[in-house]
């Protein structure tokens, strides 16, 4: 019998990879249009029209919005939490362990700018199910920063200084670089890096 | 001709005091109300309901909601330029005048914690001119803030780092207290600012 040839798998695999890379196309499309116009005011017909294409098409690669916000939510806190699980782990001092903390922090912001601001900014407009799985993540990532600054303060190696005035300082300290960091300001990463590690590990280090 | 006896100078100016308290109090409830609701959900009919009179009787001390909000960011602006001019001023290094201007924000956010939560959420509520004007005085503080950590950059009494990272590494760390600090917190005021000078200032100096 005649009829359509079946896909081979090495086709089927070719078309789930070029789906996945306009899913992602249109997820980093949706970062920047939530950064720019915030995630009130975006809509999946000006995700589209910032895509150049029809908007019913969109729908073939995310169901919502707020699928897309979740998305992007639960990739840098996942990606945070990977991070500081792999540093605990590590065999080296609490001073390197938050070094290595800071510079991770510096190094997504400035290479997922967008998605990072959108986090910052936009968490709140989370379902409620998935906000509470975000803020609990958020927590525990505190709290495993907190219980680092903590050893490190305990085997003298840190100032004896409040933990929660510390770990907030340094977080706050570091939130404003997705706000001000540009790939046109007169400063590299590695020079940002350097400076923003001189300013908080000296001032925390005995 | 009998009548109203004409109010004496004394009277006039105890009218006066009692007008002002009441104004200040209502814009102090105000500052509450916008730093638990936000600026968009608070209205004056919600204002007068928390301070307990007729909503009617508020437009004898205030015109609308956009001008309380106007009061408040200025105030806090003002106090903010008002200090940084009186440092700038004085014969002392670079370090103490730095010192003394982020004991200055710790003792602001502290004391006026509503009013500073305001101006840092809601300032873009302001009208365009009054915006402006807010912008404006902002600026002029961060480049008269620049300008001091040049100069001790200059002298060498600071690391040789770049300015503007440490300028907005320095506000947004301070940016934090206003969100963290309560007085349920257990930490005094004094120990917060030991702890935050304790890190900026030793990471910054030489």
């Amino acid at each position: 019998m005649l009829g359509m040839p079946l896909l081979t798998s090495e086709k089927k695999k070719e078309r789930l990879v070029a789906k996945n890379a306009k899913r992602m196309a249109l997820i980093n499309a949706s970062a920047k249009l939530f950064k720019e116009k915030g995630f009130t005011l975006s809509s999946m017909r000006l995700i589209a029209e910032n895509l150049g294409v029809e908007a019913a098409s969109i729908y073939n690669y995310i169901s919502s919005k707020e699928e897309i916000l979740e998305i992007i939510c639960f990739d840098i806190a996942n990606k945070y939490m990977e991070h500081i699980e792999i540093v605990e782990k590590q065999q080296n001092s609490y001073l390197d362990k938050l070094k290595e903390i800071i510079n991770f922090h510096i190094n997504l912001i400035v290479e997922q700018r967008n998605f990072v601001s959108v986090v910052n900014n936009d968490w709140k407009y989370l379902s409620k199910p998935k906000m509470q799985k975000f803020v609990a993540l958020r927590n525990k990532y505190e709290s495993k920063l907190a219980n680092i600054v903590t050893q490190g303060v305990n085997s003298k190696e840190f100032k004896p200084l409040n933990v929660s005035v510390a770990i907030f300082t340094i977080l706050s300290a570091l939130r404003w670089i997705e706000l001000w960091y540009k790939p046109t300001r007169n400063i590299d990463k590695e020079d940002l890096i350097n400076d923003v590690l001189e300013i908080l590990i000296k001032g925390i280090s005995k």
